[in-house]
């Protein structure tokens, strides 16, 4: 696509391609039952700004600076999106968050029922992991593969990811500062994040200096994402949302504006944004243009 | 160890190295949330034959044809203990079997309660995928390392062992035929046992002729130990099983038995075993005794 697309209209671009991707990850020929796949395939479609495989395939664009290495790292963008739509499905179970409906459908045990969800999302989480193997079959070295696959098993699982929820959890018993505040985002939010672009690199042959460098990047833009979803719950518009504001006050969530305040809360997306804009100069990269605006945009999304 | 010692002997020191390793799954530089590492740790040190392990260590020797093999394969034992243990978790959720018991100690969610069970299950199944790829360390080639991490997504996943779980919910509202009850044992339980075989043969080195007579010895193997299973829980002895028995005829479980009776299941087992003994003479292996012996071991077993 050429440079001189508009951010928008590039992003949208990836959420095509992606989707297209997506809805290849479970041929007949595997055999999975028709609910389970069903369940599967309602979550995996359910839209979203694909936000993850956008940063998986404009980092390895980024490093490599043409746009084939986009091809290799389809697979790798397609497992992020099933980690990423596993761990909605298992958070909004009963159990968990106890959601209905997410982004304005029934969620996935609304449909398919409880067991069928937790099977649903157990089944996306595997087939990421297989679905991250078939890079090697597009030109990815098997040492590169392997080590994609030993970072998504970290910064998705009990150490990341799986991680931070469990200590979300434990921490509605009461948050009291914006240390543990920050240890959830983190682990929540930025470190799928720092996979997403991390793993983009790889493919794209990242050296292991520009791999600190994107890693910092990202860490940074996760929680700058993750403050501004907060501050979006609390003055942002419904409709662009498309889901209710001011849920994070009703259920009584500790969030960056309560604990600091809104003007600083802005004030700190800004500084993050800033500070991994500035690191990303630092990765020396091909093409870094993309990953900058994604920055820029991200920082002024209105939902 | 030496080969005169008996298979019993054998299988109980196979699970004292395995436990040992296990320990160390979660190290504490990992960060993992206190709450969470004890959840994923409970289940994981809740005790069980090891047999999975077992028979990825003595694949593995079995094809190279000497202990060093055992030392290689070690993180692949540990994942696919990891990855059945977490099967064990979710499957006793209140959502799926809803049991209060295993092993006669509480079940997760007993303890942890559902949602740190759930992410329990999350956690585990996600470091299975780690574990693997610290077979590398081990001298294990990258190439076979994604091999096998590749059959773990695909074996476990939705095209495997969840499959075979979702196939067994849904039939719950009426299985009425032998082949319906035999893709879900083949997905729920073979599965799980041709990766352990198959993995723990590529560590070893095997060739695409013995990784196929090798699949089949684990195939059949794996049906012969669910037919075992369900003829146990009918006449077995409750304390050595550790569980009640006739607890598929009080919950309306279809079973082999009850399909096409008791005697017939028994010659089944003994069927399937021979034919999977007679598979692995076909596989040419330096040392095929102890999977023989297992082979054995498991139609004989009482528990």
């Amino acid at each position: 696509m050429n440079v001189s697309t508009s951010i928008k209209d590039y992003l949208k671009s990836i959420v095509v391609e992606v989707e297209e991707a997506l809805q290849d990850s479970f041929p007949s020929e595997l055999g999975v039952p028709g609910q389970l796949q069903d369940a599967m395939m309602y979550s995996l479609e359910a839209g979203g700004k694909r936000l993850r495989p956008a940063l998986v395939l404009t980092a390895a664009e980024a490093v490599r600076g043409n746009a084939a290495a986009r091809e290799a790292a389809m697979p790798v963008a397609c497992a992020i999106e099933m980690i990423h739509t596993y761990s909605l499905i298992h958070d909004d179970l009963p159990a968990m968050d106890n959601d209905d409906f997410r982004r304005g459908k029934p969620t996935n045990h609304k449909i398919f029922g409880e067991a069928m969800a937790i099977l649903a999302g157990d089944g996306l989480l595997t087939h990421a992991f297989y679905a991250v193997t078939q890079a090697a079959k597009r030109g990815v070295p098997a040492e590169t593969v392997l080590a994609i696959t030993s970072d998504l098993a970290m910064l998705a699982g009990a150490p990341g990811m799986v991680g931070g929820q469990a200590a979300d959890i434990l921490g509605e018993q009461g948050i009291t500062s914006l240390g543990e505040l920050e240890y959830i985002h983190l682990r929540k939010t930025s470190d799928l994040m720092v996979f997403s672009v991390t793993a983009g690199a790889r493919v794209g042959g990242a050296t292991p200096i520009q791999l600190l460098a994107l890693g910092e990047f990202a860490r940074k833009l996760g929680l700058a994402f993750q403050v501004q979803d907060d501050i979006l719950d609390l003055v942002g518009d419904e409709a662009k949302l498309g889901k209710p504001v001011k849920s994070d006050v009703t259920q009584h969530k500790v969030t960056y504006p309560y604990l600091i305040g809104l003007e600083q809360s802005k004030e700190l997306v800004t500084r993050l944004t800033n500070e991994a804009k500035h690191a990303l100069t630092r990765a020396d990269l091909a093409a870094p243009d993309r990953l900058l605006e994604i920055a820029d945009y991200l920082m002024g999304r209105d939902h």
